[in-house]
């Protein structure tokens, strides 16, 4: 066992907090990683103020983590001392079931190992994540950073990215398709940049006007915005795909009819109650209404590859980790543009 | 024009009663046809009753209809004069669209005919259904019914019976596939036939132990009480596809969680107001909440050919037409197994 340094809150109703703690030395097929950057995720934030079931205290979060390896178990092939590395929404699965033979890993049939707030089945006692200055991670859930990255505004393409890149692969997003990417924050700018670097015809749905002209920055062909009832009626039966990356309670109903035939919506923002479908408008085009979790080990290499391969990151703003209070609270107002990434140089030495 | 006779609704709050009305001549692709049959749908009834908006009047219902030909049209190639012919619930489409060019007619960009309640594009009007002595339909929406089936039995196949197997067809119910019918109506009660004939494992899910032999005896290998939590609980991911055919207010809920990864829930009974959708219910295995809509002529075809080498119609109670109120009354409380048809011999004679 080792020591390390973090962020971690005691209980719902305590900030987070400098924590020590120990995590074990790597076993033969292990990396540990120093942990350079970890993006800020919404989710982060629903699990250390217990507004999701089963938050385990203390609570230490944190899944899009970028870092260098500074060790290496026996068996391990893929990465040596010294090599830019990250880690995602996982950090083991039973790699047995159907679903992790097939490489998506967050589908396992056992459960996945969440990278915080998980059992640990290694270690004992439940995961801690990339608030902190060092992580140990089975080969198989660690990912090459491509070098010429940005490292601290690639943090959030461990989350955000493959959130997005997933479905967009998985149902064709390409040249020659129309992909409507409904909100405009962490997950939905990453949509909308890696479905225009894809190919398609990206068409960005908004409340806010103020968003419009940053839209188009990020690479949307067009913005409509979604109280506009006109606007929204010339889009009917258009897009062969949507995103929807909002989290709140919102009509979906709006975006079911804006599909053309066969077309599907997913929801990979997850508003915590259920939404009101109407059924006539899946009906009348054969329509599908899906979801979508993060995504497979193989397909966040892929993503990350097209990612070097074609510039992206994600628009960050780097805090020091004892300003994530208020990078939460700013969240909860949609005020960043559009990920908060923390330094982790930034945090305490170990007493 | 020639006389015809039926029964029509003068007004939503009028019963349906004799009626008599022209149809047109055969034109040079028309196919004229004696109705010797025609099933009782659940849409007649809204419609009759303005139950829906945008019910016509008089309103004159029915569209799974079964008659002999008693007249063809000069350019007519694939009927002849006393041939047995089936119409179900389309009688046109633009036939120049991208749907109609798939032959997926029912999801026409420009609006398919319907068999009833529609604006007529060829005599004016709107169309008058399948409670009357005959009908005059282009050859491209008449259906040839195989000689070996039971014509009175046949005709809820038009309707009823291509509602069911299209969505099965679409997403490949077969061999090795376990498939979920919810509700077991005049739909539910042919997509157990339809999925066992088509070499499924089906699982038949009813609110009415009643029901449990008989969904047995008509195909079902496994009968499930939705009002049982443990024996839903152990259906859990446990199916490819699901038919569900409930048109009332239900928790779709209950039913998404029976899906496998990847797997659709198709909804055929169309509910007036929206679903609650939990939207974790869709990401945690990317499943896919679907609508499906009747069927499109050659997939109509192949069905009535599979019902003809399988032996397949709907299991029906016959009617003379002056009880068509009291069935509609039954049919409310679900007292029917599992369809009505009209015995269009029982029409009063034109005056």
């Amino acid at each position: 066992m080792f020591q390390c340094t973090g962020y971690a809150a005691e209980a719902p109703d305590k900030p987070l907090a400098p924590f020590t703690f120990s995590r074990r030395d790597p076993g033969p097929t292990d990396v540990a990683i120093e942990i350079l950057y970890c993006g800020v995720c919404h989710s982060d934030l629903h699990t250390v103020r217990g507004e999701w079931e089963g938050s385990l205290y203390p609570s230490l979060p944190g899944h899009e983590i970028v870092g260098r390896v500074t060790a290496v178990g026996a068996e391990v092939t893929r990465f040596k001392v010294g090599d830019m590395a990250a880690v995602g929404c996982m950090v083991d699965s039973c790699r047995n079931c159907e679903s992790c033979g097939e490489g998506l890993e967050q589908y396992c049939e056992n459960g996945f190992t969440g990278t915080y707030n998980s059992p640990d089945t290694i270690s004992g006692g439940h995961t801690y994540g990339g608030y902190s200055s060092h992580i140990v991670v089975t080969e198989h859930f660690v990912l090459h950073l491509p070098e010429n990255l940005d490292p601290a505004a690639a943090a959030p393409l461990l989350c955000a990215g493959v959130t997005t890149w997933s479905p967009l692969r998985h149902w064709g997003a390409g040249p020659g398709k129309s992909v409507g990417v409904v909100g405009l924050g962490g997950l939905g700018h990453m949509a909308v940049k890696l479905a225009k670097a894809l190919g398609a015809h990206v068409v960005l749905f908004t409340t806010s006007a103020s968003k419009v002209e940053d839209a188009k920055r990020l690479g949307a062909d067009e913005v409509v915005l979604s109280t506009d009832a006109d606007a929204m009626g010339k889009r009917y039966a258009s897009l062969d795909l949507i995103i929807d990356a909002v989290a709140a309670q919102h009509d979906i109903n709006a975006y079911l009819n804006l599909l053309k035939r066969d077309a599907t919506l997913v929801q990979v923002g997850a508003p915590e109650k259920p939404l009101a479908t109407g059924v006539f408008n899946l009906i009348f085009k054969r329509r599908n209404f899906a979801g979508s979790l993060i995504g497979g080990i193989a397909e966040t290499q892929e993503m990350l590859d097209f990612c070097g391969k074609n510039n992206i990151t994600a628009d960050i703003e780097i805090i020091p980790i004892d300003k994530i209070e208020e990078a939460y609270a700013r969240m909860l107002k949609s005020d960043i543009k559009y990920r908060f990434v923390i330094d982790m140089a930034s945090l305490p030495k170990a007493a």
